[in-house]
């Protein structure tokens, strides 16, 4: 990291109430690094944000600590203590300001390597960067930054101030909202998955449709949205899709859904607002996710869920009756067994009863 | 979409046996758009496909309609209905005019970023796009469109009419076919992943096949297929892949086989033809999955698969008995109530029976 | 393939004990593929490296074939046998070879179309391909590889030695160490996917930190792996990572990992060394694997795995445990079906002890 921020810049951002010197903390004068108290080296900078991890401030090696008013421990030499009232929302702004450093917004201009067709409608105050193919008819919002490799299709349309990372697509046709942001690698506008079988051989549907991403929409890296059939495949605003997650043809994903990274969703599934798809779950096509519903890792998701329902397993069920079956799934062994005993008993019983 | 039809073409195409128009109809001389009778709006096309949707016909703001010849109902005012046998069909013929519309061959030519080898070998008739990379020894087939940045690696062999879209890879060595299809950041021969663990250290054993890609194959967005250990990793003729499929080294998939997105096949093994992989599905190594079989969402297959079965599940199990077991597993704690109940029952009876 | 090596350097590398020539077989000077026995063609080498096939060395159409001196049969006509003390370290040395000789270390140079910021420092004999782009205060070490496409962000470090295959991104801050090697379109250092909600809205938190990879690392085609919140995303020398794999923000992989492709990993969870994780496994968060631990394909782990530990399942439990569970697991109707058996005896029984 190549992170450094003076002392009198950090002071601003978190406002401290009260400060505490060990001894020679005056050769501190600006911080290089953000780290946990446990893993903190001289020079970074460091907070105590859950109460359970209040033994480890003494024992932490960061130059400067962001306490609670409360703490009652004193810095140890070449330490600084900082006494905010809320120290992860301190560490917070911190991190923010150091964002804004670390990844600001590249400089307007248009790299010369950049191929952009002369009938592109090019916004103002843009920044693109260099290798990137904007093809005929497609058009760029203003202040929107496309970096290196960026390819925007035919007649798409890149709303302002969208931020793609190197090597974005957004295929022919497909349009985006404000501020969408797009990572390496995301690919908006595949062909949607769909054959006919004729003759014993599977022919393409056509796909005549494009994908529609709302404002605010992020898109991860490597992830994939397929075109629709016809109309729109339709991504809401703030609705966030982590890295290698693939979206088919057709699906409408609500207003500020979180998709998590590796999840899937097959062809024409509706999604309402504030669903949460966790980690490398899996829905069928054609169905309909009621809103704020949470599916759960690995989740096999085979029918409609009503809005805000949990689900687990594979196939989904509610999660309550989930955790209540897989806990009884893994003493299946023990149930066999007592199953069998049972059976014995019974055995015995019937011969005693027939006997008498 | 910038679709537009106009009424004459349409007509052509669908060939209608009736048109009724209603008032105002006259002032419609194309359709820009296609959607669902429910999600059409003025301008755009739709149609009666499933019997089940005929209530929307009469609600739908559709400007044209493509309806069986037996529909009853009147159309609106500025609303063409036109009567065809088949209206999917029909629609299907429109849509696939549509989109030799919207997605022409790119015209032949070489753009100048391109750097290609001078011992390349390039066919007639082609189209390669800027920034594109054709390495030494490759060739490129007859009417073959390779898109932006696409990557053909050292003595690769592209067959005839293949269609490269942006960024694909296809690496050294490695073969397509005829009308071989791949999309956007699909890479085909990364390297077999396959290691002997020495002293510790995991050492990579050498790779030294290709991958070879048979007639009309396609390859979704980002979908990779590894090269073999040697000879070649195969994908047969016919067969379609998805979006984020993984096909390990040396496995060998057979014709007109369905992958669908996120599905995973590890090392060596062998699909027969017709086999379907549906989504998220992972198959071990050194497997033989049977022609014809039918290998469910989410599936875990750890051994051979007969032609012709349909398995869910993980494992895997013939799905007629994995839903019978699904089915079971959901009422566990009732089957483990009703246990513990014939336990204490049983208890009882054996008391009694003592006491006699 | 394009492979062709001589006689002679094949003797060399395997250095038989004894060769027979079937007749005609001086006409054999090269060898120009590797086979197994049964797939086979004139003019490739084959071997006997299992006992299991040794019936399908009489049927072979290898022309050289590697055996263990103890193999009693004779060569056919155009055929050689080589009689080798391990036919299987003998062939590995021949592919070892032959990967050498058709994946050769580009020479050094740095294609004139490459973007290179005048603030980076390029080490010596480099290989920069077309269309790379070096952005500002990023470093390259000695002998290192960059094919078409590589991005290396703002002041990343490539360390020495690595090899970028074409399109491997390098995100700004990120860090390899030596002999690193990235495939196709592999992405280190997208932002990790972390939100909060304020007033409905997922807003990102800052993520500041960077990814740092280890000497010997591997990541294949496609995969991801985020940068930190703070600090760094850590995977350990000699770790092997498989394609389309997700390796999530403020993991820290262990040394001399397996992790196969398709398995995910969330946020801040630890692997210690020597854990493998087969395909499409995925791990919750804030967990701890213990070293050496293995995790099988598809398994779903939610809590921690203790040092050594074989893991199935979703949710994971115990490798020895799992596989009791899912075989009476596949055993439920004929539990079910007993246990109701079962009770119908318990209610004729009850009957029976009330009747006395």
């Amino acid at each position: 990291m190549q992170l450094s921020l003076s002392l009198e810049e950090l002071s601003a951002l978190v406002a401290p109430e009260k400060r505490l010197d060990g001894t020679d903390a005056a050769a501190i004068t600006a911080v290089t690094g953000v780290a946990a108290l446990d893993e903190a080296a001289a020079g970074d900078l460091s907070f105590l944000g859950n109460l359970k991890y209040t033994p480890q401030v003494a024992e932490t090696a960061a130059s400067v600590v962001l306490l609670p008013p409360d703490y009652a421990g004193l810095p140890k030499p070449a330490q600084i203590f900082l006494f905010v009232k809320d120290p992860s929302s301190a560490l917070a702004r911190v991190c923010a300001r150091v964002e804004e450093k670390l990844w600001p917004r590249p400089a307007p201009g248009i790299h010369p390597t950049a191929v952009i067709d002369p009938t592109a409608k090019l916004g103002t105050n843009l920044h693109i960067g260099p290798y990137c193919v904007i093809e005929a008819g497609a058009s760029i919002g203003d202040n929107s930054i496309l970096e290196a490799y960026c390819y925007v299709g035919r007649e798409a349309v890149v709303g302002a101030d969208n931020w793609f990372r190197p090597r974005a697509t957004l295929a022919e046709y497909c349009v985006t909202g404000q501020r969408v942001k797009l990572f390496f690698g995301a690919v908006v506008g595949g062909e949607g998955f769909g054959f006919e079988t004729v003759n014993g051989s599977h022919r393409k549907i056509p796909q005549i449709g494009n994908v529609v991403l709302e404002d605010d929409v992020e898109l991860g890296a490597n992830a994939t949205i397929d075109r629709a059939r016809f109309a729109s495949t339709r991504v809401g605003s703030g609705t966030k899709i982590d890295n290698l997650v693939q979206v088919g043809h057709n699906c409408r994903i609500g207003r500020h859904c979180i998709l998590v990274s590796q999840s899937g969703i097959a062809g024409s599934t509706t999604l309402e607002d504030y669903v949460v798809l966790a980690g490398q779950a899996g829905l069928a096509g054609h169905l309909r996710i009621g809103r704020g519903a949470q599916v759960g890792a690995q989740c096999g998701v085979m029918s409609d869920i009503p809005a805000g329902a949990r689900v687990l397993g594979s196939p989904a069920m509610p999660a309550k009756e989930a955790l209540r079956v897989m806990a009884i799934q893994q003493r299946l062994p023990e149930i066999n067994k007592r199953l069998a005993a049972a059976e014995a008993k019974l055995a015995a019983l019937e011969k005693s009863d027939t006997a008498q």
